[in-house]
């Protein structure tokens, strides 16, 4: 299963460690480009008001199968954790979207490192994705950085 | 950028037109098989109640930028539907966890066809994950299943 880049993420994040614990936790905002081939594709995004964005994070570590969480002290399966690194580096992250402009959207809430290939977009609906209630122990109280981090 | 299959969807959809517009409307209950050589990256995952899976669409028409919603009669670009069909066929479910069992996880709410490849698994958190008031028009008033196909 070959993914291909349809863009790239454009941040103020340089390198591992910069990026916020989950973008939506912060107001920077980043842009994605999306190259000419895929742009018919970018039709009607502007009327939607937050999107899903799936990126691949290449400077992930594939063999991790566990992870630390910020501010816990004990390691948890990869799959119970938001952490990057994991055997399919895809990241999932839900951006406002600010602006489209000759196949680049502005956006706030990505928490991609710069330079990340990106994968996909697709409309966030409230509908279908927006769930109360749900979380996991460290998850639940979340802050931008990780405890003591800063 | 190569995906490796980490499992496998076990759903009542067999084919193509199978599945419910959004697995979250109906409530099928699937399976989702994790092969054995990622097991442990499953730890801490039973203390999650919800759960965003990332899965391989195997029988998505790759080349299509634009698709007609349900219910629509005008194509919209791909990015802005959720079309199995784009560049990159990962779908994004959000699940209920129901049980897991010997690696294989329980939950309602997938739309995967059979035998779709699994791609990742992650905690989802209503405190990042969840965002009220958010959509595009064709996705605000979804039935279970498109208009005029039953």
């Amino acid at each position: 299963m070959e993914c291909v880049a349809i863009g790239v993420c454009r941040s103020p994040y340089r390198q591992v460690g910069d990026a916020p614990r989950q973008g939506r936790l912060v107001d920077t905002e980043s842009e994605i480009e999306v190259f000419p081939e895929y742009r018919a594709g970018l039709s009607d995004v502007e009327r939607c008001s937050h999107l899903i964005v799936l990126y691949w994070q290449d400077r992930a570590d594939r063999t991790a199968l566990s992870a630390t969480p910020p501010g816990e002290v004990r390691s948890r399966g990869v799959f119970s954790t938001r952490s990057p690194n994991r055997p399919n580096p895809i990241a999932f992250s839900v951006v406002d979207l600010l602006s489209i402009e000759d196949g680049v959207l502005r956006v706030r809430g990505l928490d991609a490192l710069d330079g990340s290939p990106l994968l996909d977009i697709k409309p966030y609906s409230s509908a279908v994705d927006a769930i109360e209630g749900a979380g996991v122990d460290w998850m639940r109280q979340m802050s931008p950085h990780p405890v003591g981090r800063d």
